[in-house]
């Protein structure tokens, strides 16, 4: 089986032996024949003189993997005619839930409250985390990974997504319950996909139904966020605080007023990392898979774009 | 039955209309001829004229039921003979166990790595909670309840107690090795009584076995720490950073050198707050089973201190 690793060089190092390792049956490529390869590991980038793959000379490839969740910038090439899977690393879901559960926490404790400037503070306690809303948009493998550690913490967790169907234990909003979802939202932990449906999903109108002084976590993708909306939002308190790590533009310009602004709090997208050792025994299984002719994880709708 | 609530009177407007509730046949009693009570509820500062109180003018008393769970301020009190109880809250341990999660995920994904300058800083992508190692010194009910929900999370959680006893598939290792907990705490979490075995524990050469970098978080009693000890091992980065929440003097005072230290974080002793409602029904159990001559809940044994 040859499969083309379709990726920036700089990945090359820290993915081409994982990837080797964890299915030895495999001849990885870094260049041939298109007509030549079964399957592609794909990450945008590449080819790296900026020039959109064509996937349609891939004639026998039977898989597009994807290296990374997000499949925006793949679903979008019109080229693309193959079954594409996105990468469901479950090292990158539990930095997921680490991630989201310390924001949580730091909001939740109110650990902001205490400047270190010789003041005793007492009489600030804050409510125990079963006095504590939590909503979760985007209930896939991510968010249901996180909506269930912060629910075992003890939080009442509420969920959101298309389909609105409870997740071990937690209720999940439907499609139609936007409103509700964001309104018992102390704090709002956005964990959904990109995609025509959920860009600029968080507008002025949504914003304002979050109640005073929440804290929006997103860790989803940037196009959820109308970020001018969302400056004018901090204003009247809702949310109070932002805790960001994906933006509209990536890496975030030096000079975005977000950098500065008091009630933001800028991460450089490192909520979740996908991570090689864990990742490519998922690759593996599903070349595996596809060479087999079997069902694959993780296949991508191309009407939902995720 | 007659219960003096011997409490300074800041804490009456929170507590008497729990504890009455919680415990309708009792007569809860600010003052009154010693010996016409069956029981007390206790607080340090009472009586508030500063005088000692005498126990032994309770020559009816069947129980001292203190309104905390630290009784170091009671123990040392030598007219007690009554049996004396501790307060397990579970709303206390609920509270510390939010705590000491909310700091340890701050330490632990390094929060405070990203200072808001506008350089998108990424490639510091922390360990997963699995490959972080956290000790906790102290495996009563605070600790145990801690350490649970960290290893829950992840966390690859080490106890440390007098017995050694392991608890709930986490290994505790006994009093003799120590030097070994101390020396596995990439996060090192405090929640020891104070006692003579535990007092300035926390010295020079015990810092010093900490890992390069490490966490110190006190929750339990500030006499733990030998504070010199402390700022001198900070200059070794053992520990790299220190979160106290307690300390030798409370509050803290304004010119102590924790304030301003940059390594150091101080949040001034709110851990864990007994909850009058929660609390006030283990108060009324503990009562109850005084009367009936039952065995009490959370008896303190003066030789340890606890």
């Amino acid at each position: 089986m040859r499969v083309l690793f379709a990726a920036p060089t700089r990945l090359w190092d820290d993915w081409a032996p994982a990837l080797q390792a964890a299915c030895p049956e495999i001849k990885l490529c870094r260049k041939g024949a298109p007509e030549s390869f079964d399957a592609l590991i794909y990450a945008p980038g590449y080819p790296e003189d900026g020039t959109p793959l064509d996937f349609s000379a891939f004639v026998n490839a039977r898989l597009v993997q994807s290296l990374w969740a997000g499949v925006e910038r793949i679903v979008t090439n019109s080229s693309l005619t193959q079954p594409l899977c996105r990468m469901v690393d479950p090292g990158l879901a539990q930095g997921m839930v680490e991630y989201c559960t310390g924001w949580t926490m730091r909001a939740h404790l109110g650990m902001d409250l205490y400047p270190q400037d010789g003041i005793w503070r007492q009489g600030q306690t804050p409510p125990l985390a079963t006095e504590r809303r939590v909503t979760v948009l985007g209930m896939g493998e991510l968010g249901s990974a996180v909506a269930g550690t912060l629910s075992d913490l003890g939080f009442a967790v509420t969920g959101w997504s298309q389909s609105g169907r409870p997740v071990a234990g937690i209720e999940v909003l439907a499609q139609n319950r936007l409103g509700e979802a964001l309104s018992r939202a102390d704090i709002l932990i956005c964990l959904l996909p990109d995609t025509p449906a959920t860009r600029d999903l968080l507008d002025a109108s949504r914003l304002a139904l979050l109640p005073k002084g929440a804290t929006l976590i997103n860790a989803g993708r940037g196009t959820l966020i109308d970020e001018t909306a969302l400056l004018a939002a901090l204003e009247q308190d809702r949310p109070g605080h932002a805790v960001l790590d994906v933006f509209k533009t990536e890496p975030l310009p030096p000079d975005h007023p977000f950098w500065s602004h008091p009630r933001i709090t800028v991460t450089p997208h490192i909520a979740a990392e996908t991570r090689p050792a864990t990742a490519a025994r998922i690759a593996a299984e599903n070349l595996r898979r596809a060479m087999r002719g079997e069902t694959l994880l993780h296949l991508v709708d191309p009407a939902r774009g995720y």
